[in-house]
């Protein structure tokens, strides 16, 4: 039995019964598949919230498992290395008793030299019905959407995109700041702290935290910021509340939220950044720094951690942090959105 | 419950039920391997055909899965890169309820420098019952099938074989040209086109296209070609329609069938092609060379493509290409050779 | 059900029923994890013993597989190349039902400098239940067994230990020289032969044969004997049979097992070995050689062999090799000890 759910300032809400297919009932969801965040609406955000808390229920019972997508071919195709988001989405599919296909990219015949609208074309005559795709060229999911006839979903490209991060980064947020009826980040102050450049998690988060009306700020070395003081003046003409900073004290004040980001040392290489001990210096996560932020701000971090450069150990595991339930959160919202975009391919109407 | 089929010229044929076990039911299968075409009576060739209609009607359900191969181990012992053939073979394991092993060789500990012999004896006693082997040294799934003792499917052998390949081929051109009872490439005019020479899919193909009576031409650079004139003088003798050029215009003259094969970097490296370019410009499947063969003539490619090399990107999605086809068919068809040669097994008698 | 067996001079034992989830019944099983063999009692090593045998059992079914572990997550990462380890403990986890996640850390965010720690914290999070782990630094899984919350299972850890190669080594020996109710290597003359000094497979044997009773021989050059001395003076003094000799004739002397070991080939560039002819002419495992042994005297190897140096290939596929069944009793060790191991997690009351 599905849910009606009041939403508050939100429309009412129909939450799906995830222990059956997602076709045998009436769901709100439109979208074929997840490119990024930024097509999705207040109420697409609250139903994937709402449909993760289903699924976090179900990961609590004693056997995780239900058979609402069994027999479904589930593709994740990666060509860059990941543990935790490609398990992330192996672990959510099989939860749902879906059928699994692994390919690497980097043992593939993609290395043949075969193109990527081969490759998806290819993979969807195999049997593949959803496709989890990383490529390390922004867009490329979107080119695969194009040709792919059942969802794709993005599991990140380039700088561009991480969507599913910034949902699980959302969810986790409003399972510790919202009341369980709205998201809870309004008006919150959250910073994301480090390499913003080369952060595709920087740029899913800026627009679904803005979007559920967070006071958001970015942090880092001015170098790493370059181009998002124009995309915050535009944020702001349309209402959004999106600050760009060097000053990591002015940023840390009274914040709820810390995110703070991977540095990837091929950065020092290209002369971005002088070295990681000086980063660690003057953006690092530290106790003490964390100190000018509210007593109970969330620590958070998308993994995988350099600890002691761009957050210090003992925060990455005290009280404040929330680490390890970002990525237990991650399965819940991956869970969520197989079975919504599942349901709008079986059902068969959808828009784009 | 099994169908018996009037193959028309060949013998009444019993299709086999492939929703339960092959073992329940008599199945006219004798053969404990799939190594090469080569052995295949008219009536093998049949049999596989009218199971992988089978396995076809399995495809097109909500849910395309059967219990037929329930808790069977199908390991996938793969010692060169590929995705469409491993995938493939994964895929139609899983839609028969098989357990699925994967094992990347140059990821595990062949690479200590164990035996061929001793990894498929070790892989055997850890469970395997079937074993599907890819492996770059011609003959290797022989000498594997001499000590396995459930059945070998040979996954492609060096320059040797690729049976699956070979059948995935026949069906496809057979569901377009055939009538259902019969194969229907008798006396049809096929062309491959491309380096012959280095090709496990054209040599697997030759015997299987020259056994179902095709009118079969092979054409390309003649550095591309060489020692095939002798096979074809043998095969002329044993009445098999079997044409050798490098004229490409009178290969594709009035053809109903044309495949063009992969053209490797590496055959520049040792001499054998000047460019790639300028085997574009002589040998490439062009719109316009395609002209030369009858309009409804289909396009093949066993894939991975060099677009705009061996194949013209234009034609390569054309109205009549079937190269998609080929790759849901090679599904198809590997879960009828795994159905087929399972029944052997489990009825424990056979033939080699 | 379970059933109680006698165990002669051992305390009577509950053989749990293996149909069946483990914690649905009493099981006389305390360990949190499997890091080595040396913490395990007499009755601890009899109960894995018979849990194994009713593995067996289920692994000669037509279908060869348990509901047991039906929705538990085995997750195995593995930082070292493996194919026998790697797929025992998949094939294993599987015909007990489990949901198997593969993590190769060459390929995952291992590589990105991730620590330990944080991959088992990330790997738990993501919702492993049980840990199997091969890494190439002894102690390794101890560490991780620190901050994990399920069961971890030593796959291997530095020249340290290999406790489920232990424990199926002793298990094929009793299954050849046992009676069923002891484990039958009491005073027996077991021969460990080769290089000792870099074998986790030797450290582990020597913990289970002499706390079986046995009385162990460890044979190889000097250079790949360092340090055992002082262990076996150490072992006598407790009551352990335990003999150190690079004299192969008297080592090999009236032997009712002998195990040779694995020469690796870097061994010769550190100056350890001379030649891998050498080694052969003074140490291979050859059929003279064996002559010295019992005439019925078994013939075992870890595995992956380099036939010709360590071991002669008759001798390798002779009639007193029991290799092949040291990989097959591999599995039903490891479905034995992830049974065992599941039972104590999902009891929630243990010990360490």
């Amino acid at each position: 039995m599905s849910a009606v759910i009041d939403g508050g300032a939100t429309p009412a809400l129909v939450v799906p019964s995830v222990d059956v297919a997602p076709e045998s009932q009436p769901v709100g969801w439109r979208h074929r598949h997840l490119l990024d965040v930024d097509g999705l609406t207040r109420a697409d955000l609250e139903l994937v919230m709402h449909t993760a808390d289903a699924m976090r229920e179900v990961l609590a019972r004693p056997i995780a498992k239900v058979p609402a997508l069994r027999g479904r071919n589930v593709t994740i195709l990666f060509y860059e290395a990941s543990t935790r988001t490609r398990v992330s989405f192996e672990v959510a599919a099989k939860n749902l008793s879906a059928d699994v296909v692994n390919i690497a990219a980097a043992s593939s015949s993609v290395t043949k030299g075969e193109s990527l609208v081969d490759t998806v074309r290819t993979v969807e005559a195999l049997g593949a019905q959803m496709l989890v795709m990383r490529h390390g060229v922004s867009g490329a999911p979107y080119l695969a959407a194009e040709v792919f006839g059942g969802a794709v979903l993005n599991g990140g490209d380039g700088w561009h995109a991480h969507p599913t991060q910034a949902l699980l980064d959302l969810y986790t947020m409003r399972s510790r700041l919202g009341d369980g009826g709205s998201i809870g980040v309004e008006g919150r102050k959250v910073v994301i702290l480090g390499d913003v450049l080369h952060s595709r998690v920087a740029r899913s988060n800026i627009w679904s935290l803005t979007a559920a009306g967070a006071d958001l700020w970015l942090c880092g070395p001015p170098t790493l910021l370059r181009g998002f003081d124009a995309w915050a003046s535009r944020g702001a003409a349309a209402g959004r509340r999106f600050t760009v900073t060097s000053d990591v004290d002015a940023a840390l004040r009274d914040a709820e939220v810390v995110m703070a980001l991977r540095i990837q040392r091929e950065r020092m290489a290209s002369g971005l950044l002088p070295s990681l001990r000086e980063y660690a210096a003057r953006y690092g996560l530290t106790r003490e720094r964390l100190g000018h932020a509210r007593p109970d701000a969330l620590v958070m971090h998308p993994g995988p951690m350099n600890e002691g450069v761009e957050i210090a150990p003992d925060v990455a595991i005290g009280a404040q942090s929330v680490i390890t339930d970002q990525v237990t959160n991650g399965v819940a919202i991956r869970m969520a959105l197989l079975y919504l975009l599942a349901g709008v391919h079986a059902a068969g109407s959808s828009d784009a």
